[in-house]
């Protein structure tokens, strides 16, 4: 249930990492693109093929050694509905090669949109006799501001199929403080009249500043609290409920501080190679049995041919193996 | 610029009202559905094509009394790749008619992603030596939790092709306040040690308990403060800037401080209707010329002939001519 089947996966293989399917043309080795622009022209559809083949040949070269692909679904979306179609097929494929398929798509509604959603990635569409999987993911990364009614579409199609997802909690870019630092209230907070404004919080009372310190939280601890409370009937057998969070390895005390807390939630953790998180960095994510998180990367995989030498599989299968020697070392595996 | 071209064909049309094109396969009419099935079989590429020729008839019974139309991304996508292809082709014909694209995707990422979720919606992909406009929209919904660098990218091509986005900042939904009510620091904000915790915030030290009232805001004001300076270079004729906000008709006091607040922000107005906000909820978030907000409404224009007696198209003007009525009579037009 939740993230059993994930955590097996990275048990068997001894390898908590994901790649990350994040393909940008550029990423892609040009006699590939060409061979799709000489068939289909310089098109939307040529690039969408040619994205569907590197893809496939990055997850053969890597299926054996890595549990997991993480798609990004901006790539794809940038590609029109051709994209689409190469979302479709590489998530397909990466299943029938065995990984755990987590699509990137950070999405977020109302509940009844939530729930169109949902059933986009975690779960079926209904067309009146037959059901459909749109996209086949295992797990999708959700945004959380809309709060607990725009993330329980996703919990109870998680929990029916078991699936699962990762809200955002600390994100590894260089602004995620900007708002996810902020220090709020504890629990359901305190209110405060604003200014001019007679009430912000309609349903409580104005009521006197709280204690300074024990009593405030950042934005990203209350989203978190908030996430491991509204999934804690869905705790699996390792401990874990099905709503994972996003925690930077860009950001490692944060990290340190959130694996503490949120004893019941399983981490991804993004930022680690490109965006500057070290192996070090990345394991502050994972609890003291070496579980609980697995580590994305995915420039530094896919496009690690640009570097020469090898063809973009052998070298995106070198890189992985570096990567897996040292989350090894750091975890003491 | 900017949100100027929706402001003047709100003004023409004297009607500052979006209809949500969420086709969920419930609100389309059985013969038309039963049409494609006949063809393609119980199929999500016959429901897209359903959806598509729904669609048309909606654009076509309404782009001359209704001068935007917001297509909500997941009900699209919740028909698979077909799906992708029915949402390009929605927002082609409703570009065709005269009508504002607002794409309600609700995106959100790093910078180097939210780059490519701009290209998709707002800009171009290159394919080699050719251009393409992936999705035709004139403005997106956003989520801003990630911070000012995974804006920016949106920015840059709202102001080089004369596009906007909206953020979520108050939204329509019932627990939109478990965090967006949540008060927290003005500003750059305060630094306080938390529990075990040395330092949550990692450029500021930590300093004393601050002020209660006025320098304490919720932090959907913040996210409105924070969007607001980001984006205050591309203010344009009418006062407003390329970046909008998304304020539900459902929480009017905090549109009303809102609308007092973000002198520089259009508003989009979602919960109106069906989800229970009235026209005189909606008309908090206009500024005193009646400017600056268009309200959406989707099911309740869109399903309207589930109620019987007309035909969907003529159902759904009926609907829009009766929110308009309303909206002038609140408005004072």
């Amino acid at each position: 249930m939740s993230f059993a089947r994930l955590q097996e996966h990275i048990d068997k293989l001894q390898n908590p990492t994901v790649v990350g399917l994040d393909p940008a043309l550029s990423h892609i080795p040009d006699e590939m693109l060409e061979k799709y622009y000489k068939e289909y022209g310089e098109t939307l559809e040529a690039a969408s093929l040619a994205v569907t083949e590197f893809n496939i040949g990055l997850i053969d070269a890597l299926c054996d050694i890595v549990p997991a692909v993480k798609p990004q679904s901006a790539y794809y979306e940038a590609l029109g509905p051709f994209g689409a179609f190469s979302l479709q097929k590489t998530c397909e494929y990466a299943k029938k090669k065995g990984m755990y398929v987590i699509l990137d798509g950070k999405r977020n509604d109302i509940g009844s949109t939530a729930a169109a959603y949902s059933a986009a990635y975690l779960g079926v569409t209904i067309v009146k006799s037959k059901e459909y999987l749109p996209y086949e993911a295992d797990a999708l990364t959700v945004n959380a501001y809309l709060g607990s009614d725009g993330i329980k579409p996703f919990i109870e199609n998680a929990v029916k199929y078991d699936k699962a997802i990762f809200a955002l909690v600390k994100t590894s870019n260089p602004s995620a403080g900007e708002l996810q630092d902020r220090l709020m209230g504890y629990g359901d907070g305190p209110s405060f009249p604003v200014a001019s404004q007679a009430r912000l919080n309609r349903t409580d009372e104005p009521s006197p500043c709280p204690e300074p310190s024990p009593c405030l939280v950042s934005l990203y601890c209350a989203v978190g609290d908030l996430m491991e409370e509204i999934a804690k009937d869905t705790i699996d057998k390792y401990g874990y409920t099905c709503v994972g969070a996003v925690v930077g390895a860009t950001y490692p005390e944060e990290a340190e501080f959130l694996r503490k807390r949120l004893k019941n939630t399983f981490f991804l953790v993004p930022g680690y190679g490109a965006q500057g998180g070290s192996a070090a960095d990345a394991a502050k994510s994972f609890d003291s049995n070496k579980k609980g998180a697995i580590v994305n990367s995915s420039r530094a995989i896919i496009a690690a041919w640009k570097k020469g030498g090898s063809d973009y599989k052998t070298a995106a299968r070198e890189e992985v193996l570096k990567m897996r020697e040292e989350l090894r070392k750091v975890l003491k595996y």
